[in-house]
């Protein structure tokens, strides 16, 4: 990395789905490419807020003038992983009103009468925005498949309905960032037992929650079946450990600087003269 | 106040619109209710940041539990008056997932072929959520009046078309906080100005600003007779000094919190055996 902060190699090349990745073999406590722990994560993330914030504007100052670039975060993982603490710590540094949200949960009836991709094509970002896909279309080949929510041709046919789709976006200007928070199974157990314990948070518990735990390793098998499919060069895979939270936001963090920062963007040129504008405002 | 902030007076009972406000007599340099400068404004900001993420998060709560509660946030104001900034600095620090955000700017040919009520609906907060109007309705009794965009018996209409609008919400579960930030206009001379020396802020200029401007008195005339028309109990006007941004930004956030504290929420009870969870979690 070219600056002064504890990284020693840069997570957007450290954590990429590369050829042959194995998700078996990655370990989820661990913090690649970080040297130092916690208070050094926290001390990073508050720095790179603003760096993260000024990129926004800049991107959204340029769709505002025409430019058709955005970009989207996919965020996917078990339950407890920490997509919510990602929304908040750093998506939560740039303007909301150039973020657009959309948590895709259980399928409403009039969801479930469409394609699986109707619902996500409405909440696409637009032009100079920054997309987040809390969950996402690759629900219906992760609790789609291990839950046969559908039947094997139609799994089948969604991984490559998911490459055209994501594709197209692309194309169109998206640059996407797909990002796989990797909880360890005995951390998910700490935190949902965590959840019990605390009146503040029972709400965030579901006893659905354990049953799709019981059903861990045909997740995990999910995943690397998703990573070997939908892994492109238009819409990479991240995998993040996701054990310590610290980690996890700093990395992704990280990953969106990197993917701004790719577009390339200078600030927009007026269209307007400006040394008149300032006689008009002057005189007003 | 029955904290230890610099805030001698609350600004939900100080900057509220009461009978008989006139818009011409508030001073737009003051910080009311206030003992304190900038280092204490964001001082106080800071602090107030956790608190507001929490009662949001325990709103959020409560809606998926059926609670229909939300808040909305309108933010009505001349241009760089700092909308903007409290969309970043006051509601940023609120859960992405947990928050509306609508930006109303000029109507599409779509929105035209509808009532001006139309689009605003569309947007309105669900169960649970912070919504937040930047720019709203209100923009079709302003700049609608100032600009002679529809015929008087119309506008004339409207005034009573929203008040019925914000009562309908307010009945099923909506508290409206309608924020008006008071800028003085010398003070817009010196943000209009400063945006036309900065490259990375001239995309924010706009001509038209200066349009708008050269009607300045028109739009303080606007202002008053909403204010005189719209105010209610159901759907309070708060006039907020603008020329110091960090008032604004800590007395929105005051007002917001006085809102949310206002609903009285508790966290959900579980609909589950807690005891049974934490059992069957630790055999999974």
């Amino acid at each position: 990395m070219s600056d002064d902060s504890s990284w020693t190699e840069d997570p957007y090349e450290v954590l990429r789905v590369q050829p042959g990745f194995r998700l078996s073999d990655q370990d989820t406590d661990a913090s690649p490419g970080f040297d130092g722990g916690k208070k050094e994560g926290e001390k990073d993330l508050a720095e790179g807020a603003g760096r993260l914030a000024d990129l926004q504007e800049k991107l959204f100052a340029c769709g505002r003038e025409g430019e058709p670039r955005s970009v989207l975060l996919v965020l996917q993982a078990m339950d407890t992983a920490g997509k919510g603490g990602i929304v908040s710590h750093v998506i939560g540094s740039m303007n909301p009103g150039g973020v657009h949200y959309a948590g895709f949960g259980k399928p409403t009836p009039d969801e479930l009468a469409h394609d699986f991709l109707w619902r996500v094509w409405r909440e696409v970002p637009a032009a100079g925005q920054v997309g987040v896909f809390d969950r996402s279309h690759y629900e219906d080949v992760l609790i789609g498949r291990v839950r046969s929510l559908a039947p094997p041709e139609e799994l089948e046919r969604r991984y490559g309905a998911i490459n055209a789709f994501e594709k197209e976006l692309a194309q169109s200007g998206t640059t996407i960032v797909k990002v796989m928070l990797h909880l360890g199974k005995e951390e998910q157990k700490k935190r949902l037992a965590s959840r019990l314990e605390r009146p503040d948070k029972l709400w965030k518990f579901n006893p659905a929650d354990v049953d799709e735990r019981l059903h861990w390793d045909s997740y995990q098998e999910a995943y690397q079946v998703v990573f070997d499919r939908t892994t492109s060069a238009y819409a990479p895979w991240f995998v993040v450990p996701a054990d310590r939270k610290w980690y996890a936001r700093a990395a992704v963090q990280r990953i969106l600087i990197r993917a701004l920062e790719g577009l390339g963007l200078e600030w927009p040129v007026p269209d307007y003269d400006v040394e008149e504008q300032k006689r008009r405002l002057d005189a007003s």
